[in-house]
């Protein structure tokens, strides 16, 4: 056994101890159980219009983009779908990248470095949180959602180019955060706001326009924002969205972006299709919403300001008993423990989807208020 | 103005005067030109195979995965694909992520941390750099290719964990890594080798199985290698390959894999009928080393040892004059300007190819010897 063979081993031994370790469990195509854990919340990713436009753009463009998108990777694809991005979302540009955690990457990294102040709420996606370390800036952890905190924090930026992190609808409590006020606050400081709108793009604004739009702020000098392809779009990837000074930018001077093969054809052309769904209104997220506040209800925990519900438990342990249970009569949800939640509480986390007809939905509540009930004791 | 638009303009300013402002450029579909600037050698992407395989997972699985591989994103298509490039690389384990980028992050940043230490090979891809970064152990930086000067730092480890970072193949020299002496020497050390693939699997060993698997060390137990489903195999993504300890290890604490959206099913299904082509042996890359040699010979610089053939030029105006010479007849090839060449050098990348019949392979190289000897002098 070699040093490195001994240390895996003991820190498989210590995830083991502390309930924690993890494996991954392969689905099958077809399945009988009622999707609340994916984020596939509209359904989009096995909508007929999204799958042939899909499966049209490999038989036209092939399987791969074959470079980076500075290179040959960039496609009249790609062009078509950041221009229905930006203009969905109100921003004058998009520029498309293979992930969300990349496209976040590739915001802060290529805007502060060593000499900037981040500050960020204590409640950000992983990604954000490796964008600002790889970044090396000065980073400043605020309270969830504390406008006050985020004043005074930039009050201590001086000269310094500083940016302010946050999610319209966060991922895993499923709150919302105060984007006026923080644009105001960032407005005032000569700070950008990032809005990270993965849970908010086809969830927020009656056409899922996203929270930015929703709230006046597209096209604030300080604000941009960053979205991911694959939740309610159904797709894969992920995008910046702000002035076209800034995507220019991006081209240039972000490594996440510049260093990666351009998306795949398929999803990008799935993103697109989706994208025109809503824009098209053939679709709404008003559903979302509707079945959101049903179980909120049923489960007594606050409305989630998007498709996202938390619903804390006792221990790691509750969380998964709870979990398997609901599975075991058909309905999977998500269940989240440490290290992956903010405040160290495990818990459910269930997406509200508009898929399931009103049969299925309903009886996914009372399989959900019978596990969450009998595991929460 | 804001201070945030000034400073994104005197950017751009800067990036105009220095002559390397870059701009993205959509292509059509379909094109005239002879594609030598992709990483898709084998033509892949367009392979009918390959395509129906994509075009099928779409209406099979959807468009999107729906959520990270640990909640819902993991399908029996991950597991095949995964089954598949750890038998053709010859190891016992393998991980999908969703980008080469992520899978170098993935498996730097749950490696090492900041009581550890990585030695670098100056001329590592950005993504390696990126994880060293990201992970903030101590780096050293040891000259390209310099076994002595490895053996040399890591013997400045102490009990520190040590990583050994190369490319079996280097994404713009297009030259290969000493991997028999540096496995040597990380052995010797207790050090692990990462050795990343993105240009070896596919290319070198006589049906693609890659370097690490050619030279002998798949399976040994002080060496991990990464990849990319991007380049030879046409389709999109990354992986990690190495032990059943390691993969279970990265599952658990590799915050790029956990905290991300399982490859799309499209790519997923595309890199897994490329693997079968090459397993089957019915496509080699042979073509791309006979093609490349008679390239380096006409272009009278050194042969590479995978598809990237090096042509350095004396400026960034030069490269880009007989890129421009070269498009203009018919033939695309990558231009490397600084700050994506590790020394500063501007070239001509080109990448060998085995789609174009003989004749417009004939044709491209009368081209480009013409492009390159014009706009050297």
């Amino acid at each position: 056994m070699t040093a490195w063979t001994g240390w895996l081993a003991e820190q498989r031994t210590t995830r083991e101890t502390a309930g924690l370790q993890r494996t991954l469990r392969p689905r099958q195509a077809a399945e009988d159980t009622i999707d609340l854990a994916s984020n596939d919340y509209l359904g989009l990713s096995k909508h007929p219009d999204v799958c042939r436009a899909a499966s049209d753009a490999v038989l036209t463009w092939g399987t791969g983009a074959g470079a980076s998108r500075l290179v040959t990777g960039t496609t009249t694809l790609h062009a078509d779908l950041e221009r229905a991005l930006s203009e969905f979302t109100g921003h004058e540009a998009a520029l498309v990248c293979s992930t969300g955690y990349h496209a976040n990457l590739a915001a802060v990294t290529a805007l502060v470095d060593r000499h900037s102040l981040i500050v960020s709420d204590e409640h950000v996606h992983a990604s954000l949180i490796d964008a600002a370390r790889l970044s090396k800036a000065a980073v400043t952890v605020v309270p969830h959602n504390d406008v006050t905190a985020v004043r005074d924090a930039l009050a201590e930026a001086g000269g310094r180019r500083a940016v302010v992190l946050t999610e319209s609808v966060f991922s895993v409590l499923g709150d919302a955060s105060p984007l006026a006020d923080l644009a105001d606050v960032c407005a005032a400081a000569g700070a950008l706001l990032l809005v990270d709108e993965a849970h908010g793009l086809g969830v927020i604004g009656e056409d899922g326009g996203g929270a930015v739009r929703t709230a006046g702020l597209a096209g604030h000098p300080n604000v941009i924002m960053t979205a991911t392809l694959s939740k309610s779009l159904g797709a894969m990837g992920g995008a910046v969205l702000g002035s076209a000074e800034l995507v220019d930018h991006l081209v240039n001077r972000a490594r996440p972006f510049i260093f990666d093969t351009g998306l795949a054809p398929a999803p990008t052309a799935a993103a697109l299709a989706a994208l025109r769904l809503l824009r098209d209104r053939r679709l709404s997220p008003a559903g979302i919403h509707r079945r959101g506040g049903e179980l909120a209800e049923r489960l007594g925990v606050p409305r989630s300001a998007g498709a996202v519900l938390s619903v804390p438990m006792p221990s790691p342990g509750a969380a998964l008993a709870a979990q398997a249970d609901a599975l075991a009569t058909g309905v999977r949800v998500g269940c989240f423990r440490p290290p992956s939640v903010p405040d160290g509480v495990s818990r459910l986390r269930i997406t509200t989807h508009i898929g399931p007809d009103d049969e299925s939905w309903t009886h996914a509540l009372d399989v959900l208020t019978a596990a969450v009930r009998r595991c929460r004791t």
